[in-house]
């Protein structure tokens, strides 16, 4: 592949990218650029001295945080991974760090090519609201049951119409998603969620989150959970969950391409 | 005792509180007004709607975080527990919350009667710097040496001239000080340093922490600690490390007043 700049191939390179969602407009550029997309393309162009465009594996919404969010882009310049990783975090801000970069083969997307997404939903259960953690979890005043979050998880495990999850906004060209499992765990005050499956629909991790918590609280039953995801209508389900305890864990690809699924911040919380 | 409004007598109320410490410029009230006790007692003051002032067990830094601060005030109001705790709460901004009130006995003094206090320092081990946890822990790109660091640590338990380890800028009548531990452990790409003592002083823990650092980074070897310690000299140490990882977690009191030594956010660090 020549890109028509003295000839010199071009480089398919792939980042892993950690950042806090607080202070952006969510993953995707816009005209403002308050975006995550639009301070690492302009971090990658400063360090590049040209033009970098990128795509992204999973994009996050306002306030929602991302762990290991992987993206590509191509490029002429020769550069050793870890010069990428350094030179382009000195340009972003203190809350968004590429944590690290591999050269992958140009038929590597980092979109079409994911395999598998995790999200992590982080929750704190007590009387009094975070502070410490503020932004970086949701939380719930009421004392939430286990089995009962467990109970209706499970409705929601296999490949299902999610209409009732999904955001009026949502681009997806269908409703029908794959969930292979929700792990539900308690760390001392904090409720960790995890969401796996092969993709997401748009608000989908937080709308589903509303529900286990009303379930949790004893608002409303494990099997009214069934009933959401057969109503197929967004009307059905509980309102859409603050994005503070959100976190895109990354995607998964196939082995061959030895990408990091691992970041150090995944040690970070509980 | 009588405060003269009516004849009430007034009640000495303790609380635990915490904080993230970026957004202040530390404890102790100035008159910028942009200090953790300006916010907390404009707070009470208004919940209580009249002058309150707090007494603290240690006062933090600029950037230095807190998990359990205990205050001590005096009031003639009678109130629940937990209202103390969410009327305050809904004047404070997000960064800073009460977690807990107790009406204790009048000669209960948060300073004075504190029998020993703990901080924890919280460090990333990582060739890319913190984002996602910016502002929550130090970092060094340089691996540490477990061995090292602890066996550094250990000439510093005990009862000693602190000298070398104290801020210029330190009010305290008395340079020596009993350290009782210093815990070192590695969770994930996380360092945990716990400081146990009776009182510390001025920039103390930060203090130890660069010398901490360069121990185990191998710029000195452990021997080098017992050297700085005996130098009573500021000019000895390293310099003072960032206060981003440092957490106050709390006094300790006569078991007697039963007020709680674990708060939620406990649970959220490495």
């Amino acid at each position: 592949m020549g890109d028509g700049r003295a000839g010199r191939p071009l480089r398919r390179i792939a980042l892993g990218v950690a950042y806090r969602g607080e202070a952006y407009h969510g993953w995707q550029s816009q005209p403002g650029g308050r975006t995550v997309q639009d301070h690492l393309e302009q971090a990658l162009s400063q360090f590049a001295a040209q033009p970098v465009h990128t795509v992204c594996a999973g994009r996050t919404d306002t306030g929602v945080h991302a762990l290991n969010q992987v993206v590509h882009f191509d490029t002429p310049l020769a550069r050793e991974d870890f010069s990428w990783v350094r030179g382009t975090n000195r340009y972003l801000p203190n809350d968004i760090a590429v944590q690290w970069c591999r050269e992958v083969p140009p038929h590597f997307h980092a979109r079409n090519g994911a395999r598998g997404r995790r999200y992590r939903y982080l929750l704190l259960e007590s009387p009094v609201r975070p502070a410490i953690e503020r932004g970086g979890c949701g939380w719930s005043f009421r004392p939430l049951d286990a089995d009962a979050m467990r109970a209706a998880a499970a409705h929601l495990v296999g490949e299902h119409d999610f209409t009732s999850f999904r955001s009026s906004e949502c681009q997806a060209a269908s409703p029908v998603k794959q969930l292979h499992a929700i792990r539900i765990d308690q760390r001392g005050a904090y409720w960790r969620f995890e969401f796996d499956g092969i993709a997401f629909l748009h608000h989908m991790v937080r709308n589903i989150m509303g529900c286990l918590v009303a379930v949790g609280a004893g608002t409303r039953p494990p099997g009214w959970m069934a009933e959401v995801l057969a109503a197929r209508s967004r009307d059905a389900a509980a309102p859409t969950f603050a994005p503070d305890g959100l976190y895109f864990l990354g995607p998964r690809y196939d082995a061959g391409f030895g990408l990091p699924e691992h970041t150090a911040a995944m040690d970070w919380m509980p």
